[in-house]
C-alpha cells in the first residue's frame, strides 16, 4: 500500500493521451461484451530520440567462460534445467539508454533485496528456439515476432523498449558461441529466453529507472519424445486468467504465477492442463457462456464440422485477453495457405464450450490441440466441463488427429529447414 | 508458451476438490454481477502436518554488521530508499520445509537468471511499520493482519504458508536489533517490507520447489511532510487492475507493474493518482455503470450525506478485486466504533463514480480520501471522470477534511502508543 509518486517518464517513452469515451445515457442491460474498455495506447519510442543512447553492436562484448559445461545426454535434457556456457545481457539506465552488449560466463544475478522486479513483478519474457537443421546450420524461427511481442510486454509495464533487429543480432551471436549445444536431432533444439527485468533498488512504486534484458538458453528435447501423447484438460470455471482492459495479452511474469494453483487443481484430478474460459453474453443467443481462451501455457484451437457441412478450425481472436502465440500466428497462416484450398474455413473468432460440447455430441468435432513454442501442437483427448467429459474427436488408440499433425509437420519442417520458406532465419 | 507439467505439490499445501456449479438453464441477459465466480478454495496448510519442519525460532541466527550505516536526517529520508544494516532471511525447500531463519547484514541476494522469481512473479509482499512512542517503546501496529494476508496472497501462487506468529517473534527481534534507525519523531517510522519470492532455479511453469521470505527495513517521514496536501485522481476507464476470479485482493507483485503506465499517464496530465473503475451493471437501476474499486495503491473512502439525509462513509466491499488493507480495515472498526454513536452510517458497499458526480453536484460530497500504510489516509481534492472534475468538497484552502483528519489521529494514536490499544504490539 505504500508508496511514492515518481513524476518522471523513463526518457524514450511516450505518453498519448488517454482514449476518449463518450457518455452513454442509453437505458439498457449491460451485457459483459459491453464493458470491454479500450485497449489504452503507449507508443513505441521514437528512435530518433537523440538523448537516450541507442544499443551500440560495435561495442558487443565477448567474455568466454574458462569452465566450459559437459553436454547433456540428449534422452537426460529436462526443459529449462540445463543451460548452456554463457549468458547476453544489455544494461539499460532512464539517465543513459542502452549500455554496452556482453556475453559473459552464465552466472548468477545479484541484485539489491529491494529491486523492484523482486516486490511488483517488473519482467516479461520471451519463449524461441534455434535449430540446427540437416547440414549443420543453426536457424531461428520468426525471431521478428518474439522482439515485435516483448516490446509490446516491457512497454505495457514501463520498461524500456528497444530496437529488436539489434538484439536478434546479439541472439545469433550467441547462439554461434553456443552451438555445440544445439542438439542436431530432429525434435532437438535450443530454448532461448529473453528476460527484461526492472532492477531499481527501491520501494517506491513507480516507473524503474533502470532495467536488464539478459539471454539464456536450454536445450531440450522434443515435447513427446516417444511420440505424441495427447492431454485431458480441466475447464476452470472458479478463476480467471485476464480480462479485457487487463494484461493477458502480454508475455508478464504476472499473467503466470496466478495460474499455477488452478494447475495443480487440474492436476490433482488427473489433468494434464487447465482450460481457461471466460464467461460472457453470446450476442447471437443473449446467452451467458463460457468462452474458450486458452490451454494452460499454450493457445487453443478447434477443428468442427460446422452447422453448414464445412470443416472448420477456430481460434479465440486477440482481444487482449489473448497471448499472441507466435506459433498460433504461424498456423492461422498455413491452415489460410494450406487448408483452405483443401475446403476448410479459418476462423479468429469467439466461440464457447457448449459450440464444443455439441459438436462433440454431434460427431462434428474433429480435433482440439494447444500451440505454443515448446510443443508446437499439442492433442487434446477430452475436456472436463461442468461435470462433462467432452471427448475431442480422438479414437482411444489414436493420440493425435490428422490437422495437428500436418500442422505440426509443416511447422517443423520450416523450422529445421526441411521447407525452404521466409520464417526460417539463418544464423 | 513453452512449459513441462510438475505433478508434484509443494507438501504442506492442501487442495481442496474446485466448486461445483450447477448448470443453468435460464435464457435471460447476463450483468457482470453474474459472471462472477466463486473465489476458489485453498485450504492453509495442516499446522499437524510432520512432513516438513515449521519455523524453529530455536535455531535463530543473528550476524551483525561490521560496517553499521550512518543514519540519514530525518528531513532527508526518502520512501524506500535507505534501508537499515541487517536483514531477516528464512529459507523454505519442497523436501525440507523452513530452514533455520537469520538475520544477516543487508546484502544483495544472489540468484541464478533462470529463478522462477524473474520469469513468473512468484512474489508477495507486505507493507508494515514500527513506531517509537514517547517513552521511546518501539510498537508494531497490527502485525497479525500482515501475516495473515501474506499466507493468503502466497498461497494464491503457490508458495508455502507459514506461523504467522512465529514471523512477528523475527521481526521484533529484527526491529530490537534496527531501533536505532526508528526515528523518535511523531510521524516518522520504520517501514516494514516482508516480501516472499520463489527460488527455484528451472524454466518450468509450476509451483515453485523454493523460497525466501524476507524482511527488510527502510526508516521513512510523515508522507506529508508540511501537513497534508490534498491529490486529485484521474479515474482510468481503459484499463482495468483486477477482475472477479482475478488475484486483485492479493498483494501479489504480479498487481503492481500493470498499474504504473495508468499512473503515469495521469501523471502527465496533473493529477497525482489514478483511480481504478470497475464497469457493472447497477442492479438497482439495471444501467451501467463506472464502480468504484481502488485509488493507485490505496483503498478509498467517500463520506457523503444520503439521500436520506444521514452521513454515511462508504468503502468498496472485500468482493476479490480488492485489497484487503489494514488501515481501510481499522477505519472501518473505528468509524463504527466512533462514528456511528454520532449518527454516522458506515458502509461497504458497492458505489459507483455517478453517485459521487451526483452527490458532489447536490452538494451532499463531504470528504474523499484515499487509505494505506504509506500515508494512513490521503485527503481527495478533485476526481478526473469522463470529462468532468468533481470535487471532492474540500474548500480551496482546505487540503484535509475533518473526518479524515479525525482518522489520521485516532490511527496514528494508536500507533504511536498515545491511546492504549490493543492493535498496537509493544516490540
Amino acid at each position: 500500500m505504500a508508496s511514492t509518486l515518481r513524476l518522471c517518464l523513463p526518457r524514450g517513452t511516450t505518453i498519448l493521451p488517454a482514449p476518449v469515451r463518450a457518455l452513454s445515457s442509453s437505458r439498457c442491460l449491460l451485457t459483459p461484451s459491453q464493458t470491454r474498455r479500450r485497449p489504452y495506447s503507449i507508443a513505441a519510442p521514437d528512435a530518433s530520440d537523440q538523448r537516450l543512447r541507442a544499443i551500440d553492436l560495435s561495442n558487443f562484448s565477448i567474455t568466454k567462460t574458462t569452465t566450459p559445461k559437459q553436454l547433456t545426454a540428449n534422452e537426460k535434457l529436462i526443459f529449462g534445467r540445463f543451460f548452456t556456457d554463457h549468458m547476453l545481457s544489455l544494461e539499460w539506465t532512464a539517465a543513459d539508454g542502452w549500455l554496452d552488449p556482453k556475453i559473459t560466463p552464465y552466472q548468477n544475478l545479484s541484485l539489491d533485496p529491494a529491486t523492484c522486479v523482486f516486490h511488483y513483478a517488473f519482467e516479461a519474457f520471451e519463449g524461441m528456439k534455434a535449430y540446427k537443421d540437416k547440414t549443420g546450420q543453426v536457424r531461428l524461427f520468426r525471431p521478428d515476432m518474439n522482439m515485435k511481442r516483448l516490446n509490446k510486454s516491457v512497454a505495457r509495464i514501463a520498461l524500456p523498449t528497444f530496437e529488436g533487429e539489434k538484439v536478434i543480432e546479439l541472439i545469433k551471436n550467441f547462439c554461434r558461441l553456443e552451438e555445440r549445444f544445439i542438439p542436431s536431432q530432429r525434435g532437438y533444439s535450443l530454448y532461448i529466453r529473453p528476460n527484461m527485468i526492472g532492477t531499481q533498488k527501491t520501494l517506491g512504486v513507480g516507473p524503474p529507472g533502470s532495467a536488464l534484458l539478459y539471454v539464456i538458453a536450454s536445450p531440450v528435447g522434443p515435447y513427446y519424445p516417444t511420440g505424441f501423447k495427447a492431454i485431458s484438460l480441466e475447464a476452470t470455471t472458479y478463476a480467471v486468467r485476464a480480462w479485457p482492459g487487463g494484461v493477458g495479452a502480454s508475455k508478464l511474469g504476472a499473467n503466470y504465477a496466478p495460474c499455477i494453483v488452478p494447475q495443480m487443481q487440474a492436476a490433482t484430478r488427473g489433468f494434464q492442463q487447465n482450460l481457461w474460459l471466460f464467461e460472457d453474453v453470446d450476442e447471437r443467443t443473449g446467452e451467458k457462456e463460457d468462452f474458450v481462451t486458452e490451454v494452460g501455457t499454450m493457445n487453443l484451437f478447434t477443428a468442427i464440422v460446422n452447422k453448414d457441412g464445412q470443416k472448420e478450425l477456430m481460434t479465440a481472436p486477440l482481444d487482449g485477453t489473448i497471448l499472441e502465440g507466435v506459433v498460433r500466428d504461424s498456423i492461422l497462416q498455413l491452415a489460410r495457405e494450406r487448408l483452405v484450398p483443401e475446403g476448410w474455413k479459418v476462423s479468429e473468432k469467439k466461440f464457447h464450450m457448449r459450440e464444443v460440447a455439441d459438436a462433440a455430441r454431434e460427431g462434428r468435432l474433429l480435433e482440439v490441440f494447444g500451440s505454443g513454442t515448446a510443443a508446437v501442437v499439442s492433442p487434446v483427448r477430452s475436456i472436463s466441463y461442468k461435470g462433462e467429459l467432452v471427448n475431442c474427436g480422438l479414437r482411444e488408440d489414436q493420440q493425435v488427429g490428422p490437422v495437428t499433425l500436418r500442422m505440426k509437420d509443416w511447422i517443423e519442417g520450416i523450422q529445421y529447414g526441411e521447407e525452404d520458406h521466409p520464417w526460417s532465419w539463418k544464423v
